[in-house]
């Protein structure tokens, strides 16, 4: 494929000198590594290498959707990549699957979930805050998953009016616990629930809330990712890491207990 | 969805009792916890709860991806959840993908992979050993994913006639390094490599071997999950956790440097 | 030094295989390694390796404090060595200390800061459970260090008549942030403050009352440590850690407020 | 204890904002929080408040082993206190024990053992560096340490002339398996052996070594330590945490295996 107008580049120098760009006729980008012409890009192809006018080495990455979050625009905290997958497998979310997000924030979590469902699934997200809408817009617009998405500017907890049912619904509020019962609502029987709780605290409360609501599996987890320096001779886990993000507190939807053994209602 | 015979329910009473069955008229399930008559669940729903005969409740939940991998066959050391799901998306695997992998093992990997990449993507994996492809065809079949992975018992460093290019390369094999080279022909241009490796040395060796390899963006992780016990008043991490599973070491394929400033073969 | 009578030995065949003893002229242990006569056993020297009937390699190692609290009775949670060092480091406690403990337990704690502060300092420690004290004493008798510690059975809370000042105080209660006044005024100026905070919630009411009573440098930690399984040619952490003892909460005390620039009081 | 001329004194305003700092007559020091006049301090105590020039509080506290060791000069890589009291415990180094340290770097370690043995233990150390040694000495005595301390400038794998047995053999070199045998040479019979080691291969030739030298009860291990901010209703983990300084690698030492079962050489 040879590369083109509008087409998204990674311009990959090392680990932190990196940039996610939009292929432009016109365009030079100016960086302490030199400089870089964006129309001599047109017509390569991702994996080639560039030289700066600095004669340093610039990889040609095709960016994922990994790339695209890591470069997102964002106001809010985004929920990190070492979350993402777990929360996609965890809640079993897949192609087709249809999903509910209360708190659309800078869409870094939207934009993933979209690229999972997709084509046939759909993600239906809600957030009262309109700047922070803005910028998840254009974030899902970069990532090319908007088709998949569709934002509303509302508080669900106080009504809402979609008449499916849903496979999942993930919790990205400051106050989750306050959006179990509507979450509950929404979800179809053994649904998948997930709440992003940064502090103990939020954790502890939503766990408490789960359990007053019906829902069972419930499990609070945290993940750590650690890097790992891996040099002929030398090989030792970093100096530095990442001492948290956020724990992941997951459950299932059960309806009332109302039935007896031969699973009737009572 | 009213269940009937052949649907799969994990039947879950807490998260160390829980059981993945498939209906069937006829079985009735002995546990500690009392007897489940299977026939009994049919034409309930997902969501529900029965009591055993010992008056113990049973959860019916829909298994996902996350719980047949959980619950798989095994007779190798699967990779886990929480390595999964950051393989995914480190490596741009989505709907639509064409990975390769070698080393299938029990399957766990492929069974996720295939539930990322369906309809339109598909994985071609390659093992050695026909009592791991047996065990790994049974558990691909369980999870409805046989479709979308093509089986080939043969050593693919020997060689291999697949024409098309890949979006990504995982190798799960005791000595990754060896077909570092074979995973670089097989990838498109900026292609994504992972190699699975439960020791520093293999990570150290594989890692010498992708620099040598025109390979760049060149990654060693480990992930570590714990678990919270998110309890009233009284929150704090479980006692015991996982200590290691595998070191996960990503890349990306370059071609050979032989461009100039204008972007030029030389 | 040959080993006589009443001499302690650690009996080392593997990590989870050992065994604290005293020596005996009568007593002959029968393990699944084959029976040790502990009679056998005198006139050797620390450093030897012996064989069980057996035939099974025993090596006779001199304890170690670590020894000592890792065998020693209990009856509740003790302190495990990974913090003990910590504590002891981070609350500058050496030789002469004078050291407050507040919660005595099972003495792993005591035990430890006995013989950091022996011969010239002492350990004061306090508990109100007489089951507890009856044990904590056996285990420092064990230890040899019943005469670097004086314990009494008070609710130290209620008030106490100590007139010295304390070097450090340390809490090991259920609700450490009730003996946050009681250690204020029980240490010198600077003095240092700990408490074992095994759940979050202690931690938090911990250091919430720390502020409020002329506290600083107060600092909450917890430690993990990870066995790695050095072996050549595959090294690799270990599959199963511990995940979770207790949170750690340090302090300084600060007299209150009343001096101004040229350090005299108000 | 009243401040005089030539005492140590933390001054403390906040976790990143305090200085070690000897009294003087003197010396106004100049920070960002203003002017703090040295001379004021004398006649105060541990434990009061002083206001700089521009009205911020500063602590005044008595500096611990701890608190030299974090501010110690340094020109090679320190062992940190969530390391040092570990190696304390484990190694069984306590009042009066004996200790070969090979390796003696900027002297943090060999600091805080000998506040550990002293009064009646000592530390013998050795360096060929004598830069390193230039500055351990200084560190030395700034702790006040340094009469239980001797030091000499010497590769001791060349031999050496101490004719005691050593209670503990501590190595932080870059090639620790190097120092294995010398290390045995020095020790009682069951006397603890330390190395440090920063990467895994070095840990890995380290465990080889040790077990091809008659040394038992080998063990690996690192030691993470992790800040959690600790406040009302939202308590969590520090976004940043040191992810590596080092592995430990523990054992002790067994004498040739020429014993029969009742204990007599062969």
């Amino acid at each position: 494929m040879k590369l083109s107008i509008g087409d998204y580049v990674l311009l990959y120098h090392t680990m932190n000198k990196k940039w996610l760009i939009k292929l432009d006729e016109e365009k030079k980008m100016h960086t302490h590594l030199g400089i870089i012409d964006l129309s001599s890009l047109i017509g390569l192809e991702y994996g080639m290498t560039i030289d700066t006018t600095l004669h340093k080495k610039i990889y040609l990455i095709e960016p994922t959707i990994y790339d695209f979050i890591m470069k997102s625009q964002r106001n809010t905290q985004i929920v990190y990549p070492k979350d993402l997958g777990y929360i996609a497998i965890r809640c079993g979310i897949k192609n087709g699957s249809k999903v509910l997000e209360i708190g659309t924030g800078s869409a870094a979590l939207t934009t993933f979930l979209a690229s999972i469902v997709k084509p046939n699934g759909h993600i239906f997200s809600f957030d009262i805050n309109p700047d922070f809408m803005k910028i998840a817009k254009k974030n899902l617009v970069k990532a090319k998953m908007e088709e998949y998405v569709t934002m509303t500017q509302q508080d669900i907890r106080q009504g809402f009016n979609l008449d499916d049912e849903f496979d999942a619904a993930i919790v990205d509020l400051g106050d989750p616990w306050t959006a179990v019962e509507v979450a509950y609502n929404a979800l179809k029987g053994s649904g998948a629930f997930l709440a992003i709780c940064p502090t103990m605290n939020q954790a502890e409360k939503t766990s408490v809330s789960l359990k007053n609501n019906h829902f069972t599996d419930i499990e609070c987890i945290e993940i750590l990712i650690r890097n790992i320096e891996a040099r002929e001779g030398m090989t030792r886990p970093s100096m530095r890491m990442i001492g948290h993000t956020t724990y992941l507190i997951f459950a299932r939807k059960i309806f009332p207990f109302n039935l007896n053994d031969n699973g009737e209602s009572n």
